[in-house]
């Protein structure tokens, strides 16, 4: 039996509850959890915001702690291995896009918390490819949101083929935008943040920002126009885009991994004269995960975290659900 | 003095006029123009629908001619020459863009028929790097609407780097669409043609499409849900975006050469969802040009045009305005 943490209806307390995992499967790990961090997205699911929760639900994805079984199938993992585990826990490992390494679009992946039950729980089960080893020298209560919040902002730039002589942006600086600007740092790129918080400066420019934009500031944001090879946005906000497209060079894309809830809308004209683009990725591969792991211990890249134990799980979600974590809240034992 | 056709207001009738064009600069060429195809840009110039035109106004930037003169620093073409010249007429060489061989992104262009004459003229001047020559075995009479929609539609194959194993949409089989069918036939792709005239499917087909959509048939839309890589928009149309968006597969891009009158609007979360962009791109540098013309000269691919002779100028533009040209005009000697 698996000791979880579930909500039995939308918006609900997270209350001790117990089931029952069936057999192992094959190409399937059983993870001990020893921290998991919490995702905005957690709380999306507990509210059911978008219409596919199932109740009881286990919210949890970002999930570190230690291997305590494997399938008869697993080849990659090992028993007592330390490993990570995000919104993806498992994919067909057939289809073309596992088959050209875009795990992460496959149209048959289970994802960790939609139809099964996710970390905030002892154990928690996923495939043997999506179960990640830590690199020595990562600190294991640090790196939950690595996979979830830290892939979604690193795929861009492996995606986008961000060079580090570019000049990139980050629009918003929170849990997702503080590990950006780390990223894009230790890539070589210039690093402008914007944000509507000016009193982030300094954090900010610790994080590696070489300069930071209010985003309330209309005359700076004119200022920066025409400069910027590529723009991030993290944020879950309607923004005035049409400001963000004229910030860029000849050849800039805005790439978004938040989700705006209104529908984007830009004029073609001034894509077209400055060949620019309107990009956007979800999470990455295992592949890039791995990727992003080792380049993140090389660089000593952390996201920055708030910590409660898991017998405070509910006042973790409040703090979230209420607040401005700084950056991330991570989930630790007792 | 060059003999120009020139409309004297906003809509006017073409109507002979006489100018200096004053010393040849160091880095010009004179061309004596032989054809001159229009292009619907000639007309919306014509009208000053972009607020941009000045009066006399000379139109045509798909010139193909013999060059009569150079300046006295011109070293890449020599008198006799056949070329062509398209919207850019000249650059700054010197900026970063041109530097990187995009000089058809140089902020300092001169383009054709923006505050100083065009084509429709008996000579046409240009700076030596836009008068490109023509490679041996392309018809003449036809190549001018190559160096204006043909490059349009060419760029995007490498700009976005468009492989011979995509599957690639092309929305509107007009001037600029029956030139990408072919292009993209030959590049190797598995091209499907959009129209709402299905009465063209025959045509489309012989132009390269392995398939055709017909672009008002909900079902048939439907039907190829998840399935191009990439599309690209020729019309100046407001479609129903999202329609084309959902026919991406994941990764796929949704590419703009047509303006479209009012803002794309989309959600972002289909975007991540499937890694899906949406780009565009202006005209081709000189290099991507001469690239095109070698690979159209290869590939026997002809622009499909009607001819009106130069006294017949006002006929031309009225069968532009009015009708439906297959698919360009090219304006003849006489």
């Amino acid at each position: 039996m698996i000791k979880a943490y579930a909500a039995q209806e939308p918006g609900g307390q997270l209350m001790p509850m117990e089931y029952d995992p069936g057999p192992l499967r094959d190409s399937d790990v059983e993870i001990d959890v020893e921290f998991c961090g919490i995702c905005h997205s957690d709380l999306s699911m507990l509210d059911n915001e978008w219409g596919i929760s199932e109740y009881p639900l286990v919210p949890g994805h970002e999930v570190i702690g230690r291997v305590a079984a494997i399938g008869s199938a697993v080849k990659s993992v090992k028993v007592g291995q330390q490993v990570g585990l995000g919104w993806f826990a498992s994919s067909c490992m057939m289809c073309e896009w596992c088959l050209s390494g875009n795990h992460n679009l496959c149209p048959n992946a289970e994802q960790t918390i939609v139809g099964r039950h996710g970390g905030f729980a002892d154990k928690v089960r996923a495939h043997e490819v999506w179960a990640i080893p830590l690199p020595d020298g990562i600190d294991a209560t640090k790196a939950g949101p690595l996979f979830c919040g830290g892939i979604t902002v690193f795929n861009p730039i492996i995606q986008s083929g961000i060079m580090p002589t570019d000049r990139v942006g980050v629009i918003g600086i929170g849990g997702l935008g503080h590990m950006a600007l780390q990223f894009l740092r230790a890539w070589g790129c210039e690093v402008t943040a914007f944000s509507s918080s000016p009193e982030k400066t300094d954090e900010a420019q610790s994080m590696g920002a070489h300069h930071v934009v209010n985003s309330r500031d209309p005359e700076a944001l004119g200022a920066i126009a025409n400069s910027l090879d590529a723009i991030i946005s993290t944020v879950s906000a309607d923004l005035d885009w049409s400001v963000y497209i004229n910030a860029l060079r000849p050849k800039g894309r805005l790439h978004f991994v938040g989700v705006a809830p209104s529908p984007i809308s830009t004029h073609v004209f001034p894509l077209i004269a400055g060949q620019k683009s309107l990009s956007a990725t979800p999470l990455g591969s295992p592949a890039n995960t791995a990727t992003m792991l080792d380049f993140t211990q090389r660089h000593s890249i952390e996201p920055i975290i708030e910590t409660f134990p898991f017998s405070q799980i509910n006042e973790a979600m409040e703090k979230l659900r209420s607040g401005k974590p700084r950056y991330r809240i991570v989930l630790t034992p007792g």
